[in-house]
């Protein structure tokens, strides 16, 4: 076995110079020649709106971003791939043949809530360093904070009730490992997701098919198959035939110390009821019941009052709860005017009509909070920081230099989000559309 | 350099058996406890409805998928992840480690259309080989039919003019080259991905962005460092402060020979209009004009009267068009009752209520024509084939006893699609929501 084989296998992201527009390469190829490549620039990530009637938005995906921008690299295949194909000149091949980012990213640290116009990374370095990266950069952040902002509104929805990521089959193979990467990070327990438990160390867990009770000759044969197996703790699905004959089956077949049954079908609210009820009188008072079949925040949320002791959701949240991307784009907000590292640094914004505007200069962002300490306005700015915000500034250092910080482990991105949230007004974890729950303020 | 290396950089699919949900290892465990796990079983991949108001449905993902079973191994690696957490126990883990898929496969053609109801994919093994790859060929044709879909409807609405992909930066970077292969499927022309080119040899385009503009001390001079470095037939980006201005600025510059301009913001339409206008005036006829911002199907289709020459599309597409994903289900619909290779295949189907159901048996499937050679009904049966259907049916075969059929070239599918969606009524690209274009009918 070799690195590359074990590498590809942890479902890593190697060569990510790959995931890339032809644009990037063919600007740094004009900006070469002209003399401008060389000219320090900031690049800034944000989003002009939040997906409409959400109240907040989640970073995810900054580590991944640090992992792909170490692996940022054009190696002979690549450089192959692009001279056949006559994308760039020789003089552009042998500048990438060299290419490693060696600037500075600074960004809302992984878990963080931000609002419209939150400047959630901030890129520095030549024009050229910085270009390449807008692609790959994009694509992570866009799609993993899409995932994380309807797990986490899931996570309120469910009150403290586990959530079981079971997307996988509902998306890319690749995408799914990285929205249980996000979902852990919005608030899921566990996943079901084998790849996402290799990669990330997410907690796995299984239940059962109808496939696998239909392969017997019959549910009582199937539910001691998977006894027999799995032990009485095992989740047994009961609704590929009669509910209430299944549960007295399983319960029959188990006893009392069977751990969960799975409804995956029907009314869950009624059928949760009624099958708690028939397990109660069955003596099974610690079996628990999981709910799966298309839940999505609102139909966790009205799960409350019911019976229900997980829940198990795919679709919804591998597509983003209807809204599967991010509108994050990455914006040059200054430049210098010559190629001297010294040389200051312009403001710079596209200026015309169509609603795309942005605001030029490298900026800064606070949360300004209340009286009791809880978050009242994101505040962002191009000058200094006023002193009474300077405790409450979001963006981190990341990378240094072209140093990447060390990764963190996913459990503090997870805590960091709970912490975020929670930091919130009160409204932020309403399901009903509205606003953003604290307006965004420029200085 | 190393062969995984080299494999890894062409975003292949290596070790798909780790794109599996947990429960399918713990079900064949327990199978194989049982003595269930060789027994003859029939899944089949189908949707119970196409997304809402959608009049087809398009197959793609098949040569993905096919990919992936080849690749679908447990090696050491993975073993021992699962052995590390107890996932299954040593009999499973054995089994496993000498797994390779040695049934038959059978499927609708990858490009053909589908409707609620078709088996677009039939899986044939024992019980254990097959359950086995349920969550990666799910993911994979979930994914690629729905931006197959999409990208049709897009097709259709461009009547002809070129589609260029641009979503790269809107999904998570894998799904973005599965994404750039089904939209070429589907009818798009181009990707601005270079990672989709690279793997699957889509050609490839660029344009270039606002910071290009902005990083040049006016447009001006970045104009002249784009057309002097790329060439007069490159697409200069027109929108960043004054369209008109920047027309002007851009024909001074590149002459008539000006190989496109593109806008990226306002009112289309009206731009387009105002830009052809200019640009005919100043001796540009034969600049075209490329247009990108948001748009979907029905943006194109208001613009078939515009002087629009090329259209790129992202966001919409790479999101599947408000339908990120498809609802495709992978069910055993027959399976042996003992473990004999030659014991007869009995149907199953689960009973429940709840809208879940499913037919058991294996399935054909036949495209009736009406007599003007038109597609009429989607046939779907599970007895013999009425002679005057042999000629229609729709699954072919994929896999034999575990060979593999050669992959087909890209283009052969893209040509596939083209003729399948106009062999459909004409009503199957109206843009407007429907029913099914033709309806499933059972035998």
């Amino acid at each position: 076995m070799n690195t590359g084989d074990l590498e590809l296998r942890r479902v890593g992201v190697p060569s990510t110079a790959l995931f890339t527009d032809q644009y990037e390469l063919t600007m740094l190829q004009a900006a070469l020649r002209a003399g401008t490549a060389d000219r320090r620039s900031v690049f800034e990530v944000f989003t002009r709106r939040l997906p409409e009637g959400r109240r907040y938005g989640v970073v995810a995906g900054t580590g991944r971003v640090l992992e792909a921008v170490r692996n940022f690299r054009f190696d002979a295949d690549l450089l192959a791939f692009l001279r056949d194909k006559d994308i760039v000149d020789g003089p552009t091949l042998d500048w990438l043949d060299s290419y490693r980012f060696s600037g500075d990213i600074w960004g809302y640290p992984e878990g963080e809530v931000y609002f419209p116009g939150s400047p959630i990374l901030r890129v520095e370095g030549t024009f050229a360093e910085c270009v390449l990266l807008e692609t790959m950069i994009l694509s992570i952040l866009n799609h993993d904070s899409a995932i994380a902002a309807a797990a986490s509104r899931m996570a309120s929805a469910a009150g403290g009730r586990p959530l079981i990521e079971m997307g996988a089959r509902r998306t890319h193979e690749l995408a799914a490992v990285a929205a249980s990467r996000a979902a852990y990070v919005g608030g899921f327990d566990t996943t079901s997701d084998l790849a996402a438990g290799f990669r990330y160390d997410i907690p796995t867990v299984g239940t059962s098919a109808h496939a696998f009770t239909l392969l017997h000759d019959s549910e009582r044969d199937a539910f001691r198959a998977q006894v027999d197996s799995l032990g009485r703790g095992t989740t047994l699905l009961v609704d590929t035939y009669d509910v209430a004959e299944a549960v007295r089956t399983a319960v029959e077949i188990a006893g009392p110390e069977l751990g969960a049954v799975r409804i995956d079908s029907g009314d869950l609210l009624l059928v949760a009821h009624r099958v708690r009820q028939q397990l109660d009188e069955l003596g099974a008072v610690n079996t628990r019941i999981v709910v799966t079949s298309d839940l999505d925040e609102y139909a966790i949320a009205s799960l409350a009052a019911a019976p229900v002791d997980a829940y198990g959701v795919g679709t919804q949240l591998v597509t983003g709860s209807g809204h599967p991307t991010c509108s994050m784009v990455y914006k040059i907000v200054a430049r210098a005017t010559s190629s001297d590292p010294k040389a200051p640094l312009h403001p710079v914004a596209k200026k015309s009509l169509g609603g795309k505007t942005s605001i030029g200069g490298r900026k800064w962002a606070a949360r300004r909070l209340d009286a009791e300490g809880r978050a009242e306005a994101e505040v962002i700015g191009t000058g200094p920081v006023p002193p009474e915000l300077l405790d409450q500034q979001l963006l981190v250092e990341l990378v240094k230099g072209g140093e990447i910080a060390a990764p963190e482990p996913l459990d503090t991105v997870r805590e960091r989000h709970i912490a975020a949230r929670a930091g919130l007004p009160m409204s932020a974890v309403q399901l009903s559309r509205g606003e953003p729950v604290i307006p965004t303020e420029y200085m």
